[in-house]
């Protein structure tokens, strides 16, 4: 008997959480689109937050980082697309904190409560004036249905919004997560950038919001991949502000249990998305490792099939070439058995134990020219298994990167 | 006053040292080209060989392995394309030693002395009777010349024959060192395979010839990277045989020192050409890093950057994308100061110390547009360099890889 999910997925994006506002416009760092973000919470909200593990790290990544370990009650993020304000020095790094004191100014909170986010070009100062007469201009704009221009003003090659949320039931009140994201792949000129920023009305303490959100990023923004190529801006971020004013959330409790479930849930959704929306991507992949002998194991296998060019152009030719997962599996560094490996895609069984090929290429093709296609692999060795995303690599990624500045 | 080097370089390839003979003819594993090698020595040269990483090897590598665990003393090799006898199981190894045998019978030598190489397809039979035939056909065209068609016949998506040979004085007799290589890029449906065969008619131990070739190969051919996909069946070997009757190479002496140097620049000028000719390349990429804490660090940056598909895109597209080179080397885990790097490409500078972009664009698309790209990064930080060789990745790659079995 399957068991219904305990949580409800709902509309909103960032905006679905009782006391976040957020609002989206164009300032004119980009040409078009709208390229400047911002979040509020109505109250100061407890934070959470996860960095690039690039030694190169961009300016706003720097003074976002420098007011999270000063306090984690933070009431406003401002994101910007279109420039990524990094390997920009000093004046950068000036140009950051401007950004942090105009939008304090702007919403009279104190300047330790407002975050900053970019992603774009790399190397290039932000146009400064257009950047602060935006802040101006889009507080008034702020609006609990705000979710999706924001969503919007931080994408940067994405082809779609990329939003989700969930409700929890947490004692007699409605918990509700909710988020959005940009991807994904490396952009622009030199770019970059996996941005995540999640919100919640949870009543939750600050190291019990940080350990789910944690644990949850490793389990999804932490597993997909696109290029393999990691950005110096890479950021996720949670804000709880407690207004759904339910009983506190626990350490220990079925309520943070089910708290944490519902926001991997929700990052796992937006993970997907990024990887479905990767540059040049017609295919999500999802690599699902089964029989290892740890869950380390697992995920080595599991990311190194999914970090493999050759497979990924396979998959986008819809070509059963389970030698090349082979080949990835042997070289992924975790101990196997070739002779044990079966591989199926979208449950059709393509290689069976002892090098036995069960592959119908017809059958194949067709489960391979779906837009999903779950890999499965079963290394046969132990009980247990992790899951790893990506999309196929096509030669529109290559004509997006190769002509990008062009 | 700059040196000459100590070798000079000479025709012949893998027969232009005394004694080796080879051919290579087409058995029918393949449709047109020539898909079977042999080469030999006149009498049993000391061997040495290297093998891929990669936990899933290819029967031919486990029956090579086997071999060279029992005796160093080796007459023959035999080597097929288009069928890489890999993830076959029972009947692979079965085959495999079927091949050392009729080698054997066919050349009147012990089963000891014979090794067997295979590059192409993962996961089919090789048509043995087609090889057996082959193998009785292959003796009688063994010639001092025959290194054109042996060089040939182990070429899989390869677009020109890979070989190489140098001459260097040992006492008042010259010795060469003589080479072919095949790449680059896994290739054919799943496949795979770098395989390099060095042949030198020098008088040396075989644990000095070993230490030498572990050396060069650390040098060479694992500094290249097509598309980061390590192969089943990757193999480099060299045989020694002594038909110089110089006075023995001895550890520590001037003439090992000369032997190694020209072994390392032989087979450096092996790798690049693998570099060159990767799948759908159109260019060669050189990554050099100077200015590293040590040796190591070096060779992680240049990896990394020789690595990353976006800077291989960019240079692909003649862009003068230093942020993505920065990213890489922000993520090759090596400890860095960004506002300290320089780089430049084929010695133009790009980026001086404090992001102070120096870049020219008319100038820097002008060299981006040439065949082969030295990009120099100086980390600035200690005095050890490295390189690493790679090619830019092209539409062409995706549509060899994503088409390959259609």
């Amino acid at each position: 008997m399957s068991k219904n999910p305990p949580y409800i997925e709902c509309e909103g994006g960032v905006t679905a959480a009782r006391g976040f506002r957020a609002a989206g416009l164009l300032c004119g760092i980009r040409k078009q689109k709208k390229d400047l973000a911002l979040i509020t919470s109505d109250r100061p909200a407890v934070a959470s937050a996860v960095f690039t593990q690039n030694a190169i790290k961009a300016a706003p990544l720097a003074v976002t980082m420098e007011q999270l370990d000063r306090s984690t009650r933070i009431s406003a993020v401002l994101v910007n697309s279109g420039n990524a304000n990094a390997c920009t020095g000093e004046q950068g790094l000036a140009d950051a904190w401007a950004m942090v004191r105009a939008v304090a100014s702007s919403l009279h909170l104190p300047e330790s409560q407002v975050l900053v986010s970019s992603t774009g070009v790399i190397g290039q100062y932000l146009p400064m004036e257009k950047v602060l007469a935006g802040i101006d201009q889009i507080a008034p704009l702020l609006a609990t249905n705000g979710h999706q221009d924001a969503a919007e003003a931080i994408m940067t090659t994405d082809t779609f919004r990329k939003e989700a949320a969930v409700q929890i039931p947490i004692g007699d009140t409605t918990v509700t997560i909710g988020a959005m994201a940009k991807g994904s792949g490396m952009i622009a000129p030199n770019m970059a950038t996996m941005l995540g920023f999640i919100t919640t009305d949870a009543v939750i303490a600050q190291d019990l919001l940080a350990e789910a959100f944690v644990r949850a990023n490793n389990r999804s923004f932490n597993r997909i991949t696109v290029d393999g190529d990691m950005s110096t801006n890479d950021m996720a971020l949670i804000l709880a502000n407690g207004g759904a004013a339910n009983v506190p959330i626990e350490r220990g409790s079925q309520d943070f249990a089910l708290f944490s479930e519902a926001l991997e849930h929700l990052m796992i959704t937006l993970a997907k998305m990024i990887a479905r929306d990767g540059e040049g991507a017609t295919k999500l992949i999802e690599v699902s490792v089964t029989g290892a002998h740890s869950s380390a194991e697992a995920l080595q296998a599991a990311r190194a099939v999914a970090g493999s060019n050759l497979v990924k152009t396979a998959i986008h030719g819809a070509d059963a070439n389970w030698g090349r997962i082979m080949a990835a599996l042997g070289y992924s560094g975790v101990p196997l058995k070739g002779e044990e490996v079966e591989i199926a895609f979208n449950g059709v069984p393509i290689l069976g134990k002892q090098y036995t090929i069960l592959l119908n290429e017809a059958m194949a093709k067709e489960e391979l020219a779906k837009e999903t296609i779950v890999v499965s692999v079963n290394l046969n060795g132990g009980s247990f298994s992790e899951k790893f995303w990506t999309c196929d690599l096509t030669k529109d990624y290559v004509h997006i990167n190769a002509s990008y500045r062009s």
